[in-house]
């Protein structure tokens, strides 16, 4: 699913700084799932839709979304085609985070990645821990590419929906300063 | 200690996944032991002990047991000949994985990783941050080699048992995964 | 600032082990601040200056102290020369660490670190979540160069002071396991 590349901004949230203008933000999002079943269609994406429609509540522009096998090359080639041609700010992937032989989400991501955010990973296991001492398992990584923000979620959708939940307090704060929006204070 | 690397299996525990047949699993575990002083026998391995009793306790295979000294090649090689000779699916190590000259237990383990699991190491040391701030001193790693989970548990013998009760509730369910036995659902 | 490298030991503290004898023990101290206003004097350091006044209160020899701009080779460069002309054991770092294309401290200091320590910054970072969230975007990393622990703080000077008071039941110890001065129990 390719929308038109030049589109944005036609959603927008009102987000504000301490001691600053108000300003209309919006964030342009891309959502790759990284599924080998889901590529072949035997199986619905719902953890993209997740994804998909926690953006349209929060008014983000979603750039680009597309399902791809769980193979290393063909993960980074599309982070990076997404990058020239689509202009995203934040990149979200879902799948392929696990300890099984087929998941390679992470060493694809790192790969491509120029600065690494460890943070970012550590929030989304520790805050899911006590629930659920699996998320130990996850393996995501997050980080910066020419100034958008990639970050690995994990595949199964219940995971998704916490780990979105655990970046809302920060998220639009962290695009501002991976795309030299903003600076920090 | 190198019993016969042929047996297998003689102890199991019942192993029951939600919707899944019930099925008798055990896990071949090898324990290897890092210390100068213990590989020169001037030092009882307490630590390797509490490794294998607990492996008892749970019904798992000690497929392999030996102490050797903090030596970055000699750690590293001991790793792929076990793996190659005597099959094991999860490698506990314990020893040399402080801040002292000689730790250097996690760079040999880093560097025959295939893939890397953070999210262990991340759950050992916050799980004992609370009782012990020292927790955050140590440095071990995680990951899987052609399918075998390593991990690399604290020197201490009370470091070790806090370690495995942490491990407890998702050792299984991860060397079924990184073995290739169970996909994630 | 650059005292004269060869003194040492006028702040002592007294450093009590368990079941050791009391011996007098100071922390060789380098704060660099890594800033492109604060290197061209647009700002004042008052990150640099909490960690300076920490050291003092605590009895640690400041044994070299500047400003330096957000470029990746003079920051590890910097590491490199007061590790050989300054001797000091533990370096804090403030700034650079987040996610704004000019942040590079933590790939500076990865560059040079001979071994890592993630521990560290899970601590700095976990312990700093309860009360603000944009913690997990601090990308500080820390480790050991030749017996140096080295440690990122953030930028801000609240961040810096909650780091510093993380920091102070372990890092007395991890100087003296880094140093060599002491191996662990």
């Amino acid at each position: 699913w390719h929308p038109d590349p030049g589109r944005g901004g036609q959603a927008a949230v009102l987000h504000q700084g301490i001691g600053e203008e108000e300003v209309e933000v919006t964030i342009r999002i891309a959502i790759l799932t990284i599924s080998d079943a889901g590529s072949r269609g035997e199986r619905v994406d719902t953890s993209g839709d997740a994804i998909a429609g926690w953006a349209a509540v929060r008014g983000y522009d979603v750039v680009a979304r597309t399902i791809i096998p769980d193979e290393m090359d063909a993960i980074a080639e599309q982070f990076i085609v997404w990058i020239d041609d689509f202009g995203p700010e934040l990149i979200l992937t879902t799948g392929g985070t696990g300890l099984s032989p087929r998941d390679v989400t992470p060493e694809a991501t790192d790969a491509i990645l120029e600065r690494r955010a460890p943070g970012i990973p550590e929030l989304l296991r520790v805050s899911a821990l006590a629930k659920n001492p699996r998320a130990a398992l996850s393996r995501g990584v997050a980080g910066v590419r020419e100034g958008v923000l990639i970050i690995n979620l994990p595949g199964s959708t219940s995971a998704v929906r916490e780990g979105l939940a655990a970046l809302e307090p920060i998220i639009e704060h962290a695009v501002d300063l991976a795309s030299g929006r903003r600076t920090a204070h």
